[in-house]
C-alpha cells in the first residue's frame, strides 16, 4: 500500500484498485455501462419535464424548471464522469485486466464530477419541492436559505473528504460526517415541509408527498453509503482495494441519482397535476379545447 | 526560470507551473472539476432562458433571446476551454503530479478561448439591459454604440496582454491598464442605464434593478483579480508558479462567468416580469384562461 500511496497520493480507490490488480472484464463494463445508464436518464427526464410542463398550473412550472435545470447539469457531468472512467484504464492482455498504466497513465479517475453536479443540483431539487407545496407555518425565505446553507455545506465537505480516502482515513471520516450533520439538517427540514404541505393538499397529492418522503429519504441515504463503500467492503480501517466496492459505488450512486432526480421530479409533477385540478384547472380540457 | 521561459516562451502561467512542479491530484481535479461545472451551468440556463420566455411582454423578449446567444456561446467556448485543461497536462507516477509533458506536450493550456467568448457575450450583455429599461435622458443608440465601443476595447487589450503574463510583465500590466481603463468606462454608463431605468419603474422592479448594480459591479470586478491573478500570489515583480494561484484563478473566472451571465439574465427576466405585469401583462392568467 506504501508503495502505491506514493505512486498515487490523494487519488481515490477506484485508481488504486486499477494499479494494483487491474478490473476484470465483467466490472469495468458493468462501470461503464452503469454510468453510461445514468447520463442516459438524465436526457431522457430532460424531454419528460419539458413536454410536461403545461399540464400543471402556470404557478407549479417552475418546479418543471427546476427539474429541466437539473436534468442538463446532471447529463453534462453524468457524461464527463463516464468519459473520465473510459480514458482512465486500458486494458492489458498481460494481466487480462483494465489497468492504470504505470508509464502514462493520462488522467486519473474521480468522483468530484458527481460533487460539483451535485452542487448546482441539492439547492434545486430542495427549492423545487417549495414552489409545488404550500407552508403552513414555516416561512419560504427561511427555508429555502436553510436548504441552501445545508446543502451547499454537505457537498463541499463531501468533496474535500473524499480526496482522502486513500491516504488518510481519520481525515475522510471527519469531512465525512460533517456532511452528514449538514445532511441531517436536510432530512429534519424535508420532513417538515412535507408535513406542512400534506396540510390542505387534496387526497391525491397528499400519497404523492408521502411518497416523495419515503423516496426522498431513502434515495439520499444512499449517497452516505457510497461514499463509505471502500470502508464497507473492508470493514477494517484500511480501505478495501476491491473492484466489487468500485462497481457497487457506481451502482449505488445511479440509483441514488435516477431515483432522487428523476422520479423525484415526476412525483413533484404528479402532485401539482392533482393541486391544478383541485383548483380548477384541467388541462386536458383546455388542450382539447382550441 | 530562464531555462522554462526558453522552453514555453508566451505561454500562460498555468503551462509554466506544469512544467515545473506540476499539479497535485487535488489542484488539477479541483480545476477539471470546476470548469466542468462552468459550461454545465450554461446550458442549464440556456434552458432556463428558453422555458422562461413567456413570461414577459413580448417588448421584454429581446432580453431573453440575448441570454440564449450568451448562453450558447459560454457553454461552448468552456467546454472547449475545460478539454484543454485535460488534454495538456498529464498524470506521472513519479512525481506523482500532473505534469506538462516535456517531450510531448501536446496543445498548451490557454485561457484565450474564455477572452474569444467574451467577445460575443461582452456586447450582448451590456446591450441586454437596455431592452428592459427604459432610459430618460441618455440615447439609447449612443449607449450601445459605448457599450460596443468599450467592450472589445476591453477583451482585445485584455486577450492581448495575457501571452505576455510570464515573459513580459511591463507589457502585460501595460495591456491590463488599458483594458481596465474601457471596463470604469462601462462601469459609469452602466450605472447610468440602470440609475435612468429605475425612474418610473414599479417597486419590485427597481429591488432587482438595484441588485444587477451590485452583482454587476462584484462580478466584473472579478475578471481584472483573475488577470492579475500569478502576481495577487507573488506580490512580487515575477508572477508566481503555484497551483494554488492557477486553481483560484478558475475558480474565480467560474463564479465571475455565472455570476455576470447566468445570475444577472435571470434578475433581469424577473425585473421584466415585475415591469410586464405592471403594465397589465399578466403571464399566469393568460395561461389558465386559454
Amino acid at each position: 500500500m506504501e508503495d502505491l500511496i506514493a505512486q498515487l497520493g490523494n487519488a481515490t480507490f477506484e485508481n488504486y484498485v486499477g494499479l494494483d490488480t487491474g478490473y476484470t472484464e465483467m466490472a469495468y463494463q458493468l462501470s461503464a455501462h452503469v454510468l453510461t445508464l445514468g447520463y442516459a436518464v438524465m436526457l431522457a427526464g430532460l424531454l419528460y419535464f419539458v413536454l410536461t410542463i403545461k399540464t400543471v398550473k402556470p404557478k407549479y412550472r417552475i418546479s418543471s424548471v427546476l427539474s429541466v435545470v437539473v436534468m442538463v447539469s446532471a447529463f453534462l457531468l453524468l457524461l464527463v464522469q463516464q468519459q473520465n472512467w473510459l480514458s482512465a484504464f486500458e486494458y492489458n492482455t498481460d494481466t487480462a485486466t483494465y489497468m492504470l498504466s504505470s508509464t502514462n497513465p493520462g488522467d486519473l479517475f474521480n468522483n468530484g464530477y458527481r460533487y460539483l453536479n451535485w452542487l448546482i443540483d441539492v439547492p434545486m431539487l430542495l427549492f423545487q419541492i417549495l414552489f409545488v407545496v404550500t407552508l403552513t407555518t414555516s416561512k419560504f425565505s427561511s427555508v429555502r436559505n436553510q436548504f441552501w446553507f445545508s446543502g451547499t455545506g454537505m457537498i463541499l465537505t463531501g468533496y474535500a473528504g473524499q480526496y482522502y480516502e486513500v491516504t488518510d482515513p481519520t481525515l475522510f471520516f471527519i469531512w465525512g460526517t460533517l456532511s452528514t450533520l449538514f445532511f441531517f439538517h436536510i432530512l429534519y427540514l424535508m420532513k417538515k415541509v412535507i408535513d406542512e404541505g400534506k396540510q390542505g393538499a387534496p387526497a391525491g397529492a397528499q400519497a404523492y408527498l408521502s411518497n416523495i418522503w419515503v423516496l426522498f429519504f431513502i434515495t439520499w441515504m444512499l449517497y452516505p453509503g457510497a461514499y463509505l463503500m471502500p470502508y464497507l467492503f473492508s470493514f477494517s480501517a484500511e480501505p478495501a482495494l476491491s473492484e466489487a466496492a468500485v462497481v457497487a459505488r457506481h451502482m449505488t450512486y445511479t440509483v441514488a441519482d435516477v431515483g432522487s432526480k428523476v422520479i423525484y421530479g415526476i412525483f413533484l409533477t404528479l402532485a401539482a397535476q392533482e393541486m391544478s385540478k383541485e383548483e380548477g384547472y384541467n388541462w386536458e380540457e383546455m388542450e382539447s379545447a382550441l
